[in-house]
């Protein structure tokens, strides 16, 4: 496992998206969301897409050239049509206009369809709350692959949700699949050979299994928190599917794969209390929270903070990259002539005083 | 166990509230809220509280002749001022608010303070969508009962989310506290002599329990759902009291018990979609989400299922009144005065053609 300096894999991304029809700047902003997740620690959501986003756009599911336009819209609301092209653009698209509306409007929603896989939800609710603005986010994933409470076999997708509310310095940050786990968690296990917590999943006969492989052996994953978790996964399946016209993960699996549909909300507090106190009273909360008696072996995190002081540790130390992922990314970067200077870091040659070895992250 | 007419209770909590000082009409609409509890099967949120918000009232903490007000507005947003009256007019004057103004400008959010307990939050929510209206209520009650994800003792309140979709039909509807159950449930099982599952309390020492007494001794509640339950739970905490300007879990808890801070959102879907289309494609995928598969010994219900067919029994058998419940409201008319006739089914005496027996509900 070596670590790669966020900044190398940015420009890495940036070089194949552009290889792959994207403008250069498109192809920077795509990479720094997909970078920005292995920063913050989800690495299943992180360069891995590298290579599935290049195929996706090999077998034409991905338009790399495609704008998100907005097809209607008022002051307090916008229907964005991703037009297919990368589901980035048309989340932050999304989230931009809420934003906006919400500046003059207080409050604003937005829908998105044709929209290809958005990757991780809070990079655009934390770009809001860095704002000052709340914002909200409810998705369906066209890809069914979860249960529902009770139930056998594959019904809807992860469904993710996610919530940032400003505090001043980084926001409160709720973002995360309505499923127990992330389908990607899933993946990277397999990937790098490890077992699964039990509860996790059912395999193909609906057995407990700590096997990643039953997964995608036709097993299935289960919604987190019994039938209250259950209830939010049908939320981001009506507004995400049904409100946005959007496919179903009920709907037959045709098109782009793993298709999100993306309800957007956007709330500026100021109407409602001043927004320096309503960041300071979240803040005097959150320390409140921080400070409670933990449990034997726990600690109180706040919702964000694990995100974020993973995202200063990796900015300093790189971003550990699987040996198989590490080939992966050379192989593709070669097949698509990206320039070899841009490869270094991933051969594993030493850049900016920065020590690439075989370390573990703890 | 009696069995009481749905509207039986209600002109006794109308004669109960108004002799309590409300006016006629705001005394049916409260009782009308509490007996749509015990009708949807809520008996913790049901006339039990007819005896606690006359305690309330007698202290002093729930004005029975305030007037909710709205205390500044835009088009988009209002600032409701419960004035501590009875929490139910706040409440509902905050939805209906949203909903108007969402009539005309697509969404609306408003905050409420000075709110005491408004009782079950799905009420609001749920009126809303039977108008046609995507509604959301984030609540935090001013009231530490839950610890956090990880921690012990009580940190803050029950902190209830509810979320309503319309189907055309009855809505979809998620309603529920973000601890593991209702504080009432557990009042409830105490009430009844029950023991509770194991994994909903901890006793004062942070021991597992099943006695429901350990909760009033000291003991605490549990946050739904793991660290993904605990991030609502907060995120409620933020919107219902940061945003609101209400009592946080974690502030002292001085003046009225049980406060509720309230945020609401509706959503008219209209401008996204044909709202008739959006019903359709709503019930096809509840639907299918009903057809699928169950495990065994489950059945797949949808959020509201369980309440709606619970509401159509109840109104068909009357509503079970345990029969300490049963004195103690006896007592409480005979103390206000109300009119004995009122008392007649509560008294045992069978009216209507209602069969009034000790039979157990199923």
């Amino acid at each position: 496992m070596i670590r790669v300096p966020a900044e190398d894999l940015m420009r890495l991304g940036t070089a194949l998206f552009s290889a792959l029809g994207a403008s250069e700047d498109k192809a920077r902003f795509i990479a720094e969301t997909i970078v920005e997740a292995n920063l913050t620690g989800h690495d299943s959501h992180g360069v891995i897409y590298y290579l599935t986003y290049a195929e996706r756009v090999k077998e034409g599911y991905i338009d790399p050239r495609a704008e998100p336009m907005v097809e209607r819209e008022t002051p307090t609301t916008a229907v964005i049509n991703g037009c297919w092209g990368f589901g980035q653009l048309t989340a932050m698209k999304a989230m931009e206009v809420a934003v906006e509306k919400a500046e003059r409007s207080h409050i604003a929603a937005v829908t998105a369809y044709r929209c290809n896989h958005v990757g991780r939800v809070g990079y655009y609710t934390a770009w809001a709350a860095r704002r000052g603005f709340i914002a909200m986010m409810f998705l369906n994933v066209g890809h069914p692959i979860v249960t529902v409470y009770g139930g056998r076999g594959r019904v809807l997708g992860t469904n993710p949700l996610s919530i940032a509310i400003p505090t001043g310095g980084d926001p409160f940050l709720l973002d995360y699949a309505t499923s127990i786990v992330a389908h990607g968690k899933v993946k990277q296990a397999l990937l790098e050979g490890e077992r699964i917590p039990r509860g996790w999943i059912r395999d193909r006969e609906g057995r407990e299994t700590d096997d990643p492989a039953a997964l995608e052996a036709g097993g299935w994953l289960l919604p987190f928190g019994g039938h209250k978790g259950y209830c939010l996964q049908l939320v981001n399946e009506l507004l995400g599917a049904a409100l946005t016209g959007s496919r179903s993960g009920l709907d037959p699996e045709e098109g782009p794969p793993s298709t999100n549909g993306v309800f957007a909300i956007a709330v500026k507090p100021e109407f409602f209390i001043h927004p320096k106190v309503f960041e300071e009273r979240c803040r005097m909360i959150l320390d409140g929270v921080r400070r409670c008696e933990a449990e034997a072996g726990m600690r109180i995190m706040i919702p964000g903070e694990p995100e974020w002081e993973t995202r200063r540790r990796r900015l300093r130390e790189g971003i550990p990259i699987p040996e198989a992922l590490r080939r992966s990314l050379i192989a593709l970067a070669e097949e698509l002539g990206v320039d070899e200077g841009l490869m270094e870091a991933l051969m594993g040659k030493p850049k900016r005083g920065l020590s690439v070895g075989m370390d573990e992250e703890s």
